[in-house]
């Protein structure tokens, strides 16, 4: 254990299927009335109607309610900028985020933009963010990122191909609305590739060296969670048992990761991310099992752990054995969840693999957390093994 | 499951030995600058030297600081009105809590009443607090109450001789700090009874109707933390690591009964402590076993599931026998711990146990959360089993 851990999250979470549905009195406490809201989302969650049952509350309260639906998959800085650009001069007594981790990195980026005298680029990095935004509600739509209860926001600078974050206590919502009925939508893709995020999540805060009482007791319980329930919610959709699980999984992911940070594996996937634009999900689910195989001698014991969670018997079976089935059943799932495991099919080459450990190699705000030290040459031979 | 779960809790939690000296930068991300602060305690706890720390950091960053150490151990209304008098014109940036349940619960309270127009007395129940109070911190020196992460506070009522509870989440803190090296001084009954406390907001929140994924999750961690170092920390109390686990442990509790709510061992533990000034972990502790048993039919199940993380082996057995050694495990700690079993040495007697009875069977907010509905009369042959 470390000598000073720290836990930091939102200060109110809602859970339920249809929850969504008993936002008035949440909404109440917010503010002393609420004359202007926004809503932040994307057409494809407002075509699933969504937004209508925010708003509906909303508007029965008096307030007046502005959707926007321009957020972009894993946004842009440019992009977020464009969005605030739009908005500005409106005063929001409340902004509202229904979506995926993009959606929510985006909110919570807008709210601190308006009462923050700072450009996107000016909040990057850590602590940079001087003043509390405009209150804010984040519900997400996958089960993935956890970033509704994260301090953290991810954005893309497109020209240096690179992702990037924002970390402050500011970005941390005044509300989070867990209603998993909102994700039986899921395309079984996403569902796979955001489900495997939260578990790395989980996983990379476990084994990571600021690993600490209340990290462990989140990522343990989001192992137990998701292990449980991802190929269920994958191979049936419909199920909101399995539904709920993987989402309250993906928030105890994030509280994990908040606590303890990730490690090795984001900080290889954000250049694939960046640069070749494979889903976040998925690059740390194809990334996930090799950099396990690199830091094992150094993870024997916290594998140890985890198996159980995972609905691994370890009775009678060496330490070693035991910690090789943990990432054999990983694999198994991401065959079994169809995740890709060629990064060739994303125009990946091997000329580029210099450039991309190189740019892996700079993420030193996760590398520090991993429990050994990778080398650049470490880091090109794990994306040499996601060539054919 | 109930349909939709909450959770709520303070924002920020520090933890590790000697944090307490590292307490100037989350002081300075409270409030723009701090010119004036107020420590609330006890004289016990001033003379350990634990107050002295605080007011140094507070001193170099420029604040003027004021310490009260007139909080009394279980905190009747006019003890905290009084207080409040004598610190009124003042006005402050920050209140800082440094003490057991019954300091860090006046503190919440004088916190809110620096900004709200109600007395004690208005803010009594639920809800009833109008606005958000002064900025606090809260150091808990017990391992017991939790209430650093709860939105209550529990004050006496002397007229009535009853124990009322305030529950607002604008009692929350700003900043939890835990520091185990705190607790090194607490004297063994203390650590007993409070540990006992402890322990019981877990188990009754695991078997409340409340109950639910997030409550599950803080309760289960915290039988386990507890179950490993009670007596640890009771034979061995300079053992820093049973102490550490101990203050986890209750933390997490508050976080439990905080989801899912205590059930009818507070309830009937009020009346013993508001009228015969039983200290409220040994009521709790001593009521303790005897609810289980007359819950058990309805609890089988529950308490199959904390076998194990109480440490106890469940292979092969029956399940009624897993469940009644859970409850006889409870007894042998209490005999190790020498909590008190018998109320005839506080001077209840037989006479006064339909008065006891009718008291706490006015605990609804309480009882409403057990699994079973307890009769004036179940109630009256529970007290008679703390009776020679
Ligand atoms: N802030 C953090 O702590 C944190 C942590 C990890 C990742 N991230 C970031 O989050 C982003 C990824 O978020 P994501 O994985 O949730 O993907 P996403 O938000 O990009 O969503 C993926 C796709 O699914 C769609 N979608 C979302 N919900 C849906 C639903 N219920 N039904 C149908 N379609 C739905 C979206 O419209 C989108 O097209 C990345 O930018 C990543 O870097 C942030
Ligand atoms: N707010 C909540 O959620 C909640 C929950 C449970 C109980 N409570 C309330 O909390 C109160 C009880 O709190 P408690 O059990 O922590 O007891 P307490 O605060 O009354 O402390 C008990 C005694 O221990 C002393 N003490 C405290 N820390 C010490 C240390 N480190 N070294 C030496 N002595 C120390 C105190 O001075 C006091 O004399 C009751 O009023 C109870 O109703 C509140
Ligand atoms: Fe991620
Ligand atoms: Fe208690």
């Amino acid at each position: 254990m470390k000598k000073h851990a720290h836990f930091q999250t939102a200060k109110h979470i809602m859970l339920g299927s249809h929850v969504i549905k008993d936002l008035k009195e949440p909404l109440g406490g917010l503010s002393d009335s609420i004359g202007h809201a926004l809503i932040v989302t994307q057409g494809a969650i407002q075509d699933l109607g969504f937004t209508h049952i925010i708003e509906d509350q909303l508007l029965t309260m008096g307030a007046k309610v502005d959707v926007n639906i321009d957020i972009l998959p894993e946004p842009t800085i440019d992009n977020i900028e464009e969005v605030y650009e739009n908005i500005q001069g409106e005063r929001y007594d409340v902004v509202i985020g229904i979506g995926g981790g993009s959606v929510l990195d985006a909110t919570k980026i807008l709210a601190v933009l308006m009462t923050n005298s700072l450009s996107v680029e000016n909040m990057l990095g850590t602590n940079q963010v001087e003043k509390p935004g405009v209150p804010t509600i984040l519900i997400p739509t996958t089960s993935g990122t956890g970033s509704e209860v994260t301090p953290n926001a991810i954005v893309t600078l497109p020209d240096e191909e690179l992702k990037v974050g924002i970390v402050s206590q500011y970005l941390l919502p005044n509300l989070v609305v867990l209603d998993p009925s909102l994700t039986l939508s899921l395309p079984k893709s996403i569902t796979a590739a955001t489900g495997m995020d939260a578990f790395t999540h989980s996983l990379e805060s476990f084994i990571s060296n600021k690993a600490n009482p209340f990290s462990d007791m989140f990522a343990l319980e989001s192992i137990r969670l998701i292990s449980s329930s991802i190929l269920i919610a994958y191979e049936n959709g419909s199920s909101i048992e399995a539904r709920e699980k993987m989402l309250v999984g993906s928030m105890y992911g994030g509280m994990a990761l908040t606590a303890a940070g990730t490690a090795a594996v984001h900080a290889l996937a954000y250049p694939l991310g960046g640069k070749y634009h494979i889903p976040h999900g998925e690059a740390n689910s194809m990334l996930l099992p090799h950099v396990m195989n690199v830091n094992m001698d150094a993870i024997i014991d916290r594998l140890n752990l985890v198996a159980e969670p995972m609905g691994l018997s370890i009775e009678g079976k060496p330490k070693e054995k035991v910690a090789r089935d943990v990432v054999e059943l990983i694999e198994t799932w991401t065959a079994k969840l169809n995740i890709p495991q060629n990064i060739a099919d994303f125009g990946v080459t091997n000329e580029d693999l210099d450039e991309l450990a190189v740019a892996a190699s700079k993420v030193t705000r996760l590398l520090n957390n991993n429990p050994k030290e990778l080398t650049i040459d470490d880091i090109k031979s794990i994306y040499q093994k996601l060539l054919p």
